[in-house]
């Protein structure tokens, strides 16, 4: 009996869907594998075409369901293996995946070659490991991981994914770490620098750990989704674009590894540095500006971390050649006024709009990082970019690219319609407000369900200095679902991240 | 609309095995929660008759499989929940399990207090952390713990399970850190003791990353799945057992936990000593024997781990009450000729029936080890326990009490054959062995598919130290299963783990 003979089952898709994870269904009874020899490892080899994946198997009793010659796929095994219904397949216990050795190594506190690296992040973009091997490789590098490995992973994320070229023109971009709420400046920057004449083919996550990444909150106004080529049409089109990386398959190792960081809540400088500057060379950006803000709730909370992350960046973005700027910023508090997708929409248009109750500190940040980038144009006088970027913004000219580039994108496939629900948290005395805790913002919008409702999050009404009296206002929450409302009117109640101090 | 109109639905069981992973199917429109609103963090929270679990979901599109208002329960979701068909069950989108704070302190490098380790350890218990939030508390566990940490872990591991009390009297144990293969002291040890007349219900794993557990190995002679009245019962009659700790729910934290660490193959110097102090403790052990081999292939490799290991068994121990003896023995090779379950026993029993083959390192060991618990009675008089645990082997009575042991176990229920696959690794050339590395034969052993078929294995056949010509046999491997049998050769014939020198 040959391995492939025993291992030979009859592909049937399933009208089922397990989001990210491969599972298979397998009879209790079937010609292949006994289910107790799954119990420990819990994983099977699935071969077909010549793909290999993992999955975890569901046993399943009901003869109706599965015959014993039959494997069951659900979404995304059946999509991955591309196999058609009644088609042979392959299965065999698993063997862990060969980067695991590399991952234990890494647990016992030992650097990784680039080559070892290079087979983890094969395994991450083949869907070869499981959410624990993942989260084992994440929380074993976050203790400690060299420079150089920081930089050995970001050259196998970029060569695993797709390499975007714009020829000889310097290709700009920008990039904020996050942490701060509110911080939408990407969706000013980009028109801006487009406007000019310098290339910006931006490409943006989806919130990690926050309430609202850029692609989210461009997903209220335009749609995000869009292929490599239907990306590159708009960029050489309108200048610049600012789409969601996923699709485009600019480093999926970044994906894989932030679908675990993303329910697991951890964003350590490592990988802070791999994903951003994986995701930027495999974008093609010639210079890149990252907004670092510093503060006692930001992700960065002194000088000395800020130091320490920025020689990362500065060490791996050379050796990627990119030319980087980095910008440390003020942290200590949130960026404009909205927080979550459809609020900080409105904050980016009043803005661009010129409108008179525009958040002032949102326009005064999009022109000075736009300035940085301005001045990569020789023709640009070196000092004054921000000037520049201002006058483009006062003039209309931002938004009206802003326009063209949402045109060009095509519309939003979401509803974003702002939030019906509202609770308004007030003073509880009198005095003036002395910090505004990032964190606990972000966290009262994600429990108000931004950015997975585009509609819900926070609308600031007070900012640091203000003076407020019991019962004054600081800030609405809107939600979608009643059941997430609740639990982040509650968490409001419980601490509002307003600190008030006697005046 | 109320969360708790909102999020109920009728339970449907599913004739579906889910293994250890807690797994719900609901409606891609099922009347409660969107699916798109569980991309992101992809649990549910699953309330019934008072209990809470969280679930991953899976959709289905097959209304015949599941209606709207249903939600379907695999095994062992539909069994932790405890409810009828039909039955109301309320489900919300899930908060994270609230221990993940004190995870990602650890992740950020901060020590945890007892408290957050407390609540870990519920939420191990109470199954609401995914295999992914169990890998991340190991890993960042692994790159640092304070021994005060481990301390706590280990009390709030013992005070989420049963405690057995066994009176005023001495209750002894012996436990083997583990990596070398063949190491099946336990079996000899625990009736040497029982005979002599002290207590010693010997709790054991089953394998993390070994060949074999005593558990795994003593399932070949008995049943070992008792629950702790069962247990009670055997020792009260016999003066010790040999049985799985899992069903007596003596840590059940420590399970959850082994049951990630696994197939992640990591073991760790503070999870080691809280896994096998919680156990202890909760089998009311008052005195124990720790085997601790050192070798350049064992767990332990060298003088200064061994320092660091003990030093903290020794803190922790102390606190938690329990009177602890740490030997260092040899690692540097195998114990006895049997790896995997079924050929460890036939060691055993030829120690036990004084047979003129039987190993004698697993003899001299054993009686070692048993002499060291032997003189926690006061009337066997210091330096004399070896001796005396020598003549109970040799009068026949450690036997005869195995056999008593056995009997009041049960049967096994379990088929327990040698593996008829076989296939005999020879030397290539002319020498002597110089080492035999242990974890190239577990791993070899585990590939041919040991424990899981308790018949699969090696035998060794050349010991370090033994000449050597080109085509003589080192070791043979046995297997069950063709294609584990064909990787385990395969991999003995890329690298057998025996080192020939020339002599």
């Amino acid at each position: 009996m040959t391995e492939t003979a025993a291992g030979l089952l009859k592909a049937r898709p399933l009208p089922l869907d397990t989001f990210r994870e491969n599972v298979v269904m397998l009879a209790r009874d079937n010609a292949v594998l006994r289910p107790e020899r799954l119990a420990g490892a819990r994983r099977v080899e699935v071969k077909a075409r010549g793909i290999t994946i993992l999955a975890s198997p569901v046993i399943t009793d009901d003869r109706a369901l599965l015959g014993a010659d039959e494997i069951g796929l659900p979404q995304p095994a059946y999509h991955r293996l591309g196999v058609a219904p009644g088609e042979r397949v392959t299965i065999a216990p698993a063997r862990p995946p060969k980067s695991l050795d590399a991952v234990r190594a890494k647990i016992r506190g030992e650097t990784l070659t680039p080559q070892m690296l290079a087979e983890v992040v094969a395994d991450l973009v083949g869907h070869r490991c499981s959410d624990m091997e993942v989260a084992a490789f994440l929380i074993a590098c976050a203790s400690f991981m060299t420079a150089e490995e920081t930089l050995d992973l970001t050259r196998a994320m970029v060569d695993a994914g797709t390499r975007l070229s714009w020829g000889e023109r310097a290709v700009v971009d920008k990039h904020s770490i996050g942490g701060i709420p509110g911080n939408r400046t990407s969706l000013i920057v980009a028109p801006i620098v487009a406007t000019h004449g310098l290339l910006i083919p931006k490409t943006s996550s989806r919130a990690i750990t926050s309430p609202a990444g850029t692609a989210d909150t461009m997903e209220v106004l335009a749609r995000v989704d869009l292929s490599a080529d239907e990306m590159r049409h708009v960029v050489e089109t309108c200048g610049g674009c600012i789409v969601w990386g996923g699709r485009v398959n600019l480093s999926p190792a970044d994906d894989v590894l932030i679908s675990v960081e993303r329910p697991l809540g951890v964003d350590t400088a490592g990988q802070m540095v791999a994903s951003i500057l994986s995701k930027k060379a495999s974008a093609g950006s010639s210079h890149l500006v990252i907004d670092m803000p510093i503060g006692p709730s930001a992700k960065i909370r002194d000088a000395a971390s800020a130091l320490r992350v920025r020689k990362l960046f500065e060490f791996v973005a050379a050796r990627m050649g990119v030319a980087i700027d980095i910008v440390a910023t003020d942290g200590s508090r949130p960026v404009g006024r909205g927080v979550g997708p459809v609020l900080e929409t409105r904050d980016v248009l009043a803005v661009l709009d010129n409108r008179p109750d525009a958040p002032r500190d949102l326009l005064d940040k999009s022109v000075m990082l736009a300035g940085r980038l301005l001045e990569v144009d020789p023709a640009v006088q070196g000092g004054r970019g921000e000037e520049r970027a201002r006058e483009l913004v006062a003039s209309g000219a931002a938004r009206a690219k802003l326009d063209q580039i949402i045109a060009m994108q095509g519309p939003s496939p979401i509803r974003a319609e702002l939030g019906e629900l509202t609770h308004v948290v007030t003073a509880q005395r009198s005095g003036h407000v002395a910090a505004i805790d990032c964190l606990r913002i972000a966290a009262v919008a994600r429990l108000a369900g931004a950015p997975t409702d585009p509609g819900a999050g926070l609308l600031l009404l007070r900012d640091v200095g203000d003076a407020v009296r019991p019962g004054d206002p600081l800030y609405r929450i809107h939600g979608v679902e009643p059941s997430e409302f609740r639990f982040a009117v509650e968490a409001a109640e419980e601490a509002s991240g307003f600190a008030l101090e006697t005046s």
